[in-house]
């Protein structure tokens, strides 16, 4: 309940605008009972933060095993799973985004090897792809970051009943995705293959 | 120079963690000072986030008008861009993305109304390509989102000193944005033309 509450104070005044006084008040209880459970807003911080990216990596995870072993499908999981989720969740996308700084070194260390586990995700993806030659891409390593990029933005944007749904959204940056890298079926019919130079 | 020393404490430590002393301090002269030329913290943020997005648009726009005619060079040139701002901006991108909301509703407004413009030419232009059979497209507005996001992105993780150079960089994403709105020589000269549905 804290870190729900702090989560929401960090997304609207940042964590360094936010003290354990105004979690407190916030969450209906005194700072007292909060250091009980966070020492301080640092723990607080380091908790909510590794939450986010162990929630965002299972989540990929599991789309990832669901899709089977075609690299196609499993991209195309991925990339909704990471617009699903960055829609759903779009305060902990930009608290997770905008206070990595405001971790301490080792936290951050900790957050950062989640990310380089999502990014590995990502990246086994594409090379299972250009190996199969159903992706055709010069450059893997920016399309990861572009697909990651491109795809948790969504958090920025995406507004509740707005014309398209979640799914639609996420449907469509995985076409998007798809064409980066360069997966084209008239190519696969010429056998043109992979290139991944 | 108060902008300079707001913009690097805004980006330590957000706009609602640093103080107008924090800042005078910073800048080595008192609040009363700084109060002459700005009344208050959102005057302060309101001037550097205005000064943000319209140099950014004048960068853009320079950049597509030196292009010339063709929807292809222009486009190129528009991502182009737009990653070597993000690339060497990189303080002046985190707070234009993470500070939004710290702005009162009419500063907000102005923001957004030169954002708006920023899509316009991207969207003009892809516009353009998709007339022309240029580009080939299902999803033109999600895939200029896509662009933004993928070639802003650059200032999260671009580091002075790295393997590839912002020019590298600008070039390789605009090839792959390229490769997103389906830019295909082959279907070029197939004739297979515009889509856009």
């Amino acid at each position: 309940m804290f870190r729900r509450v702090a989560l929401e104070l960090f997304a609207e005044r940042g964590f360094h605008g936010s003290s354990l006084r105004d979690i407190a008040a916030r969450a209906g209880t005194n700072v007292s009972h909060l250091y009980y459970y966070f020492p301080s807003k640092a723990h607080l911080l380091r908790s909510i933060m590794l939450s986010i990216v162990d929630s965002l990596l299972e989540a990929l995870r599991k789309a990832s095993a669901e899709a089977g072993d075609d690299p196609v499908a499993r991209f195309q999981a991925l990339v909704r799973c990471m617009v699903l989720f960055h829609a759903e969740r779009q305060q902990e996308a930009f608290v997770g985004r905008s206070e990595l700084r405001s971790l301490g070194d080792e936290a951050r260390r900790e957050v950062i090897v989640v990310f380089d586990e999502i990014t590995r995700l990502f990246k086994d993806t594409l090379d299972a792809g250009l190996r199969s030659g159903a992706f055709r891409c010069a450059y893997p390593a920016e399309a990861i970051f572009s697909v990651l990029a491109m795809s948790s933005a969504v958090a920025t944007w995406y507004r509740k009943g707005g014309v398209n749904s979640p799914t639609t959204i996420a449907e469509r940056y995985a076409r998007l995705a798809l064409e980066m890298v360069g997966h084209d079926t008239r190519a696969e019919a010429d056998g043109v293959g992979a290139a991944g130079s």
